[in-house]
């Protein structure tokens, strides 16, 4: 099967992608024609909003915001026009004082960029978790760390025996392809397709398969589940399977070899689901069905981002009720572990973020106290007579958790790491209390992936853990998880967090 | 009330501290004379356990070893032929190839000695878990990193409120308070009085004290519990104390000064305890009332190495039945970790040590498989080959864990790091599996405080944990604890740890 070339997906210079019906494309353009570019989003977004069934693509990580550039478009004379209107949003940024402000508007529509993977605070980024609709049309083909994804016609094999091939119906952008697109993490492997946050329909079943059928809705999983390795069968819950786990090479697990290519030449693979393609061949092990009542524009968000942070919370960390928690970083999945705790009942939920219009929005999501490091008292009187030594950013590190501590007699019960920076993983030890108190850490580190910690910290009682996933056993939990999200509003914990989602118009 | 000087009791350079009563100085005099050292060391040993009721104090860190000098002695007559023999034997050993043979057999009669804090693997010290009956008659004094200790005349305060004065029967030598003499893991605080496991009977009490009357029998404990802080009240199981907690500038918790003078000078306490003294004051709640059927000079150990080990695998990890086990570091600590592993039914217990006399000894506390990092094929061959650029500590770590993981099929479901290294934490928590394995560090390092390991471990669902004196509540605890003791061999756990000890003759 080769996928058909794009006919309304296109790629600017970084890694943006868009896909909009003739309506919203009309509207979208008529909006930013009369507004900048950062308002008509806004704008779009919420008259979006009013037509209800209408996809949208959008992603644009802030690293290639920059440099923004129209390279494939159709139909011609459409983009043509949108086209302009990204170029003049550029030069005018680029001009602006306010240009961090509008990108950060901008990102309220792009879930997964919310997360703030950079060490450096000043390059956290705005957003809420909202869900993505619609998908690449065509294969989004990354060349090189960092280079420009192009949009490209990719032949996708036929699903090898236990495979499945998959038509990608939504699928999302997560900081950790940008990441392994910057080759910051891994080392690189191009070219390749990104993108393992999916929902789609089963196109065609390999051999050998009897759990899928064509028209089967699912869920990708970049964490697979065979079901009878040590790790699956453990009655211990594990979701690190033996077989199919998170997958580094850029190949199947099943034969090391690649399902695209361009030309006859392999394109490697990502965690073994490479969604950002209209086709996708992944194992039947990495997989799982779902319900066809369940509308896979939203439910997408549970095979990765949501699903993570509510998991974490209830899982991984086990919150309790009355307790206290502090989560360090208010993107997709640090609001996710937020809601996670709400629910559970915890008394207190301090939230960090370097982004004061968190603040607000990270209420509906529990939240009861935010931290923003940049605007403590603190932060301006030791640096200005203590600490002029201590480098501002590992300053606004000790400053935090002494904040904490403070605030909770001691520290809290839990703490989340939920940026992807190691040197938060330490201060959320830091954070957590004697005794009991445990930490949590979620991200992928794009620099430092060694934790460093104080033998002290342990000694006096801590626990450091680990989360991928959430701790759910991908295939065997996620269909409760979507149980969930269909029973509604009132009764499940997880339909609550999403119709709180939902109650904001996405 | 002032301690009477030293009458059976001598130090050398270094940490030595030997008490015999003259039929034990005879008998090895005896024995020492008619043969090596560490002969007659383990002949008198033998013997010794024929004269019950007898007292001996010994402890001799490697360290102070080579530089073995006697220092102070009485009666004169007597130690001057014992002074002797020890010069003969350090001059003996300075010249033989099998000194660190010798060394490690004699080590065997040094129950805390047997933890090796060491980095460096060559170091490690031989021994079993035995019990150091008496006390310094005196009390021996620190007055600088390294330097050698020497027993004098010190004025000991009655308890002021809230404070109890014991006379100390038993106490032991840890390898924390080694470090601590060294200066390795804390700033210098000197003069001071070391040692922090003991048990006594106590001599006075002061003011608001209603938990004790003289001559009660008790445990000194080097963290306390005030039964109100957050941490001791919280129905969340901590014994890290808000108020009694580890005390480390070497003062007493309630009015930070001392009770220790020499000539009005205050001298330094080390951990709230300083047993190395014939008469200690403590707060009332960092001391345990114990039945008088307990012998003290046994159930000294459950007052910090032996409970440390059992609560670590009982409390800390939780370990299950049918696990696997590692434990790196086959000392009193590490060899209770075993025991521990054993009581509770894990399956396989896998002890490292890089001394090959532990093989066999391990046994006896349940260690099923013995590695020796110096001895594995795996290093002579990659040294020869691939690792040659890598320093030979780190690659023994490297192979270490690999070996365990193949031996495990992928790890083991435990691991615990006895040795007071941080590096070798990395290692432990490399050893353990994917999904669920949980890595316990139980030392105080005596070089890089910080624990450094990939943020990949915790991804892929490892936990890492302090443990600090076993996760026991101190004064809650201790009497469940020595009850297990006395109620005999086969029923409860801890009877059976300690006979087998009893079974060696000690």
């Amino acid at each position: 099967m080769r996928n058909r070339f794009a006919t309304l997906a296109w790629m600017v210079r970084g890694f943006c992608m868009v896909r909009l019906s003739y309506t919203e494309l009309d509207n979208l353009k008529v909006k930013m024609a009369s507004s900048a570019f950062h308002k008509g989003a806004l704008t779009w977004w919420n008259s979006e909003k009013n037509t209800r069934g209408r996809e949208v693509t959008l992603a644009l990580p802030w690293e290639g915001f920059k440099n923004l550039h129209v390279e494939q478009f159709c139909p011609r004379h459409e983009l043509k026009k949108l086209e302009v209107e990204i170029r003049n949003l550029v030069q005018d940024s680029g001009k602006s004082a306010k240009y961090t402000t509008r990108f950060h508007e901008l990102c309220i529509l792009v879930p997964h960029l919310v997360t703030p993977l950079s060490c450096r605070i000043e390059k956290y980024i705005e957003g809420l978790p909202l869900v993505i609709r619609g998908t690449v049309m065509g294969t989004a083909v990354a060349w090189g760390a960092g280079q420009a994804l192009t949009v490209e016609e990719v032949e996708v094999s036929p699903p090898q025996p236990s495979e499945i091939r998959i038509k990608v119906v939504s699928t999302s952008l997560c900081r950790s392809d940008v990441t392994a697109w910057l080759s910051q993490a891994q080392p690189p492997l191009f070219p390749r397709i990104f993108g393992h946050e999916a929902s789609g329909i089963v196109e065609s079943v390999g051999e050998e398969v009897s759990e899928f059928v064509e028209s089967d809705h699912v869920l990708a999983l970049f964490i697979g589940e065979c079901m009878s390795c040590k790790q699956c069968v453990s009655s211990k819950k594990s979701n690190t399977c033996q077989q199919l786990g998170l997958e580094r090479k850029g190949v199947m697990h099943s034969d090391q070899k690649t399902r695209f290519f361009i030309k006859g030449k392999p394109i490697y693979h990502y965690c073994a689901v490479s969604s950002f393609s209209e086709y996708t061949v992944v194992h039947s092990g990495c997989a799982v069905k779902i319900t066809k009542d369940a509308p896979l524009q939203k439910v997408c968000l549970l095979s990765c981002g949501t699903a993570a942070g509510l998991g974490a919370a209830w899982n991984v960390a086990n919150v309790s009720k009355g307790s206290t928690v502090a989560i360090f970083g208010l993107g997709t999945v640090g609001l996710s572990v937020a809601q996670g705790a709400k629910i559970r009942g915890a008394s207190r939920i301090i939230g960090v973020d370097t982004n004061p219009e968190k603040k607000e929005k990270a209420k509906a999501f529990g939240v009861t106290d935010f931290i923003n490091p940049n605007e403590t008292e603190e932060t301006v009187q030791q640096v200005l007579t203590f600490f002029l030594f201590i480098k501002l950013c590992m300053l606004m590190l000790v400053v935090m958790f002494q904040i904490i501590k403070r605030m909770t007699d001691g520290g809290v019960d839990y703490s989340f790491e939920c940026i992807g920076d190691t040197e938060m993983v330490t201060t959320a030890l830091q954070s957590s209390c004697d005794g009991w108190g445990v930490t949590v850490t979620l991200g992928v580190p794009k620099t430092k992936p060694d934790v460093t910690a104080h033998y002290g910290l342990f000694l006096t009682g801590r626990t450091l853990k680990g989360s991928l996933f959430g701790g759910w056993k991908p295939k065997s939990d996620v269909p409760s998880l979507i149980d969930m999200y269909l029973k509604g509003v009132a009764m499940l914990a997880l339909a609550c967090y999403l119709n709180e989602v939902r109650s904001r118009g996405i």
